[in-house]
């Protein structure tokens, strides 16, 4: 046996060992009662604040070792822990602590003619396992909602956040069980090799889901590694449709809330289509003072031919306006950049969407009612907006309580993520004898 | 260019083609009405009646090729489509034509603080890709429920059935699109080289969803090949287990249904757990009779070592009893055949379950109250019975009046799938402005 090859043993051990503890653990976890998984977060909640000292610690050992490394500034920024930080996950998990429980909800029931009672009734998923990058947030907020919603959980996060992840895991896991949760039930892959993660992905007897949580080459790195059922999440390509007759207002505030409040997210737009009506009807006014608005806040626009040699000559865009591209349309740009096209029809817009949309969340601004039913009926996306920002594809602002994510494709789950999305059905059915 | 490469290159343009042509109609096929979609259905089933020679000389082409190729009978029985078969596809598209329609259901809807309107509305799922094995009559299943539910179906059908599924796949999409549906909403891929299924499992940005019916070999590939989702169906290592107390005719019925009315389907118990206290009490009664009767049904019995040195000795069973080992418990048997095990108390045949189980359906046969409900609580599978056999996970038996396949994962679909199992959804979000 050689190096890689004992390498490679320990690293298949630890990810087996570990799955085989979460799927004994998930069996238990399923029939625990609210009262002993809420008392757990609490436990959690407070071991974060009481052993806060211990993760600065191993998360300044992340961050030297990532500084040295000459890790960007930004991505230094998602790795840190600060007092701030650790006092918001605590408040997360006192948050999740105060949601309803999504177990045991009967879903349906009926009784079929030869007697039989069959009930739909919720039940977690078993085992999941989070694949994420690198803030180690995620580790505290992943294992709360899948503990709430009666699952356990394998994170696997990243390489660089791996003192902060191993520290954070710890010391939750530790008051879970203290409270009563089964050993195992939350635990980390401390092995940072990717082999690790491969192993993990193709585990389908003992994990139930996964769920990528971060970039777009980490999801498409799961979605084709993976034979363990995925829930695809993030990529966003978001439009904002401004009909003929849209109010002047509304389509200013939401194209403006929806680029610039938060750009790097998968609800921000990433593309505006504009009805022709509009540039005719307004002329320069709407146009003008969208864009300058926009270059204001230091968004670069990228203008189809039709607006180009209009828009090129405003002073206020000098050196924030260029030609749009093909490829550019595609872009989730995740950033102050927007694609501005024009297009003659409700039609073209609803067929540029299906064209070039991610399916995540489009919005039509519009006054015409005819419109918006039309938009909302023929546009296939995980939310449909009329007359409001895109930015609210967000568990929270639709009023769950929470998130693990945002599904981006159409079995299971879709859009935001909450509790119910992270379990399952299954059918009881009572009889006094029958046979088919 | 050599041979292999301009053939792959031929079945990779078949595949795009059709998967284009079916992400087309989709998106005009979410917005068909019912009537639509019912006027398509019924002109199925009359074009399967006024094609059936064709439809007889298709198959009667397979079946030679197949007997010249010495394909066992079993298998050319399944391949058959008889006149009798043909009527029974026509029966069935005139039944989901009469189901109610699952497009448009409002699942929820809610008003935010900020005003915000949001409903979750039923739509379809887009294009579902099916793979199946010799059944030709799945051709014409499989897209009528696809079409119902306002999906495109892509077909790729075993290479046994090829000429009867080619017939069929032209003869139910010309009706289709002569009743209004939109070209390419069904289409079958007809080139049998493997290398067409490989490529139709990795088109992520066409197909939003895999569904495999067959063996456990053809599901195995498919989840191993495929970076579509996928709907893994069928595996069932079904358990009956006669708890302490059980009635003895109650559970006699329940065991030989579940075993001999249809031994190779998934939904048939392989093992049986038996308590140890009904072989005390019962002694030799229950144990006796009911074996006799599983002996006479032609049934082959492999039983723990508690049991082989009693019954070994009956002369009834005489040839047909044989000790088990642990390896036929994790067996699907898909035969006459039945492992038995006496366990020591209802936490062992719960703790045997949860090892050699496929999670699909599980019965217990009791008349204690607390030992019916810890095993509904605790056993986790699609479908959990009690004094009911596990025959009846099945779409029909449920009531879902139809029956894509029975879903052996947790994600999306757990059981009988139907109509509502070829949905999902989308959040419609109406606003009057608002920005985040």
């Amino acid at each position: 046996m050689n190096a890689t090859e004992k390498d490679s043993g320990e690293v298949i051990l630890e990810v087996e060992e570990k799955a085989e503890a979460a799927k004994a653990a998930a069996r238990t976890l399923a029939t625990v009662g609210t009262a002993v998984k809420n008392a757990a977060l609490h436990a959690m909640a407070d071991a974060l604040h009481q052993h806060r000292a211990e993760i600065r610690d191993a998360n300044a050992h992340d961050l030297s070792l990532a500084h040295d490394k000459g890790v960007a500034p930004h991505m230094l920024d998602r790795l840190a822990l600060s007092e701030a930080r650790i006092e918001a996950m605590r408040e997360g998990l006192t948050q999740i602590a105060a949601l309803a429980d999504p177990v045991g909800n009967v879903l349906s029931g009926w009784r079929r003619p030869n007697g039989l009672q069959i009930s739909k009734v919720r039940v977690p998923l078993g085992v999941i396992g989070i694949i994420y990058e690198s803030r180690p947030n995620v580790t505290v907020d992943a294992a709360s909602l899948c503990l709430k919603a009666g699952n356990a959980v394998i994170l696997r996060g990243g390489s660089e956040a791996i003192h902060s992840n191993t520290a954070l895991a710890r010391i939750i896991a530790a008051a879970a069980v203290e409270a009563g949760v089964p050993e195992g039930a939350i635990s980390l892959i401390e092995n940072t090799d990717r082999a690790a993660a491969r192993h993990l992905m193709t585990l389908n007897n003992m994990i139930d889901c996964l769920i990528p949580r971060g970039g777009a080459s980490l999801i498409e790195t799961v979605v084709r590694t993976a034979t363990v059922p995925v829930i695809e999440t993030g990529t966003g390509n978001c439009h904002i449709y401004v009909d003929a007759g849209a109010d002047f207002k509304k389509a200013k505030e939401i194209v403006v809330n929806a680029k610039c409040s938060r750009p790097s997210v998968c609800n921000a737009a990433e593309t505006l289509l504009i009805h022709d009506s509009m540039v005719e009807e307004w002329g320069g006014e709407f146009i003008a003072e969208l864009f300058a608005d926009l270059a204001e806040r230091g968004v670069e626009l990228r203008v189809c031919e039709r607006l180009y040699p209009l828009v090129s000559l405003f002073p206020a865009l000098s050196g924030r306006v260029k030609p749009v591209t093909d490829d550019d349309y595609y872009q989730e740009f995740n950033d102050l950049i927007l694609a501005v096209r024009v297009v003659d029809s409700l039609e073209t817009a609803i067929a540029h969407i299906a064209r070039y949309g991610t399916r995540h969340s489009e919005a039509i601004i519009t006054e015409d009612y005819g419109a918006a039913q039309r938009f909302v009926d023929e546009v296939d996306a995980a939310a449909v907006y009329v007359n409001a920002s895109t930015r609210f594809t967000d568990g929270y602002e639709f009023g769950f309580g929470a998130e693990i994510g945002i599904s981006n494709q159409k079995l299971h789950a879709r859009g935001p993520m909450g509790l119910e999305e992270l379990t399952t059905i299954k059918y009881i059915v009572r009889g006094n004898g029958q046979i088919r």
